[in-house]
C-alpha cells in the first residue's frame, strides 16, 4: 500500500496524527476486503441458510469501512463532525460483524474476517480517541 | 426508481415502516448523486480555490449517503445498531454539506445540492425516529 | 431525483447530450438499488442455495452501475476513453444480471430487477451510441 | 492485508490463479486509496486550477478500481464476461490516470499515484492474460 507516502506528501496541514491515520486507513481497506470476501465465502458454504445474517452484516460492514476510509483519506476542508460520526458508525459495524463472524469461527474465513473487523474496530476507536485529545 | 416495488416484494418481514424506508432510500441516492455532481460543478467554477471545502464535503457526503442507502436496502439479518449508527452518520454528513453549500447558494448547483442534502437529512431523521418508536 | 437540474446547472460544456445523460445516470442508480435489494431478497428466500449465482451477479452489477453513474455525473476534464470503457462494462454487467434474474422471474423481485437491468443496459448502449456519433 | 488468507480459505473452486488474484485485488485497493488521496492533495495545491482534470480522473479511477476489486473478491457463480469487462475498464482508467499524473510528477503525490496506477494497470493486464489462457 502507498498509504503512508500519500499521507506524507499531502501538501498542507493534517488535523490528526499521521501515523495513526495511515494505520486506520489501511485497517478500513483491509476490513472492507475481508468482509467482501467473507460474504462470498459464506455464500458458497453448504450451510448458507445458517449464514444469512453473516452475509448481510459482512456487506454492511464493507460499505461502512469503505466510506470511512475515503473520509479519512481526505484532509482538505476538514470537518471533525463528519469524521467522528463516520468513525463511530465504523466502530459499530465492525463490532457487529466481528461478533457475528465469531459465532462460527470454525469456518476459517469467518475467523480471519473477525480478526480484520476487530483490527479495524480498534484502529477506529484509537483514531476517535486521538481526535478527542 | 424501482425502490418501492423492490421493498414491496421483499419475501420476509421488514422491521421498519416500508413507506418511510422507500422515501429514505431514494433520498440517500438522490443526495449521493447531487453531491457527486456538485463536487464536479464546483471543480469547474472559476473560483474553485474558494470551493475546496465544499468539494471535499460533497465527496464525503456522497460516500456516506451511498453506504446508508445500501444498508437500508437490506432487511435480512437486521441489526438495529448498524442501521442507527449509519443513519446518524448520514444525518451529520448531510447537515454539514447542506450548511456548506448554503454558504454559496448563489451558485445554482450548490443551492440544489443543499436542497437534496436537507431532504436526505430529514428523511434519515424520520427513519431514526421511527426506529426509536 | 435532482439529476436533471444538476446536469442543467453544470457551469461549463458537457460533451454528451444532456437529456440522454440524465436518463443514463438515473438508470444506473435505479439498477444499483434494484440489484442491492434483489441480492438481499434472494438471500431471504427459502431456496437460497439455488440463488447463489443470482446474488453474486446482483452484487457485481450494483458495483459496476455505481461506478458508472459516478463517472457519468462528472464532466470536468472529460476523458472519452474512461467513459466508454466503463459504459461497456456496465452493459455487460447489466446484461449478465438480467439474463440471470430472468431465469427465475417467478420470484417477483428477480422479475423487477431484470427490468431495471434491461433498462440500464439499454440506457448505457444509447449513451455509447451517442458518443460514437 | 488479509487478502491472501481470505482467498486461500474460500471453500470452493476459483477459476483464476490464486496468487495472481491476490496481487490484483491488493493492487486495485492500493490504487483506489492513492487516487482518493491524490484527488484531495491536488485540491489543496495552490495551482488547483491547473489540476482539475487530474482530480476528476483520480476520482473516476478510484471508483473503477473499487468496483474491480469487489468483483475480483467474489468467486461464487463466476461470470468471465463480467470480470473481463470490468478488468478492461480498470486497465483504461488506470492508464488514463497514470498518464495524467505523470504530466505533473514534480508534485510528489502525483508521482506516487502514477506508480500505484501503473502497478494496478499491469496487475489487471496480467489477470486478463491469465483468463484468456
Amino acid at each position: 500500500m502507498h498509504t503512508a507516502i500519500m499521507v506524507k506528501t499531502y501538501p498542507a496541514e493534517i488535523n490528526m496524527d499521521r501515523d495513526q491515520l495511515v494505520k486506520c486507513i489501511d485497517a478500513c481497506f483491509d476490513c472492507a476486503q475481508a468482509c467482501t470476501a467473507c460474504a462470498d465465502s459464506c455464500l458458497s458454504e453448504q450451510m448458507v441458510t445458517d449464514l444469512r445474517k453473516c452475509i448481510r452484516t459482512n456487506l454492511d460492514c464493507a460499505d461502512v469501512c469503505e466510506a470511512t476510509t475515503h473520509v479519512l483519506s481526505r484532509h482538505t476542508g476538514y470537518d471533525a463532525n463528519i469524521s467522528r460520526a463516520v468513525l463511530e458508525a465504523c466502530v459499530q459495524a465492525c463490532k457487529s460483524c466481528a461478533d457475528e463472524c465469531e459465532n462460527h469461527a470454525a469456518m476459517k474465513h469467518c475467523q480471519v474476517c473477525a480478526e480484520a473487523c476487530r483490527g479495524c474496530e480498534q484502529a477506529c476507536r484509537q483514531t476517535l480517541a486521538g481526535m478527542a485529545a
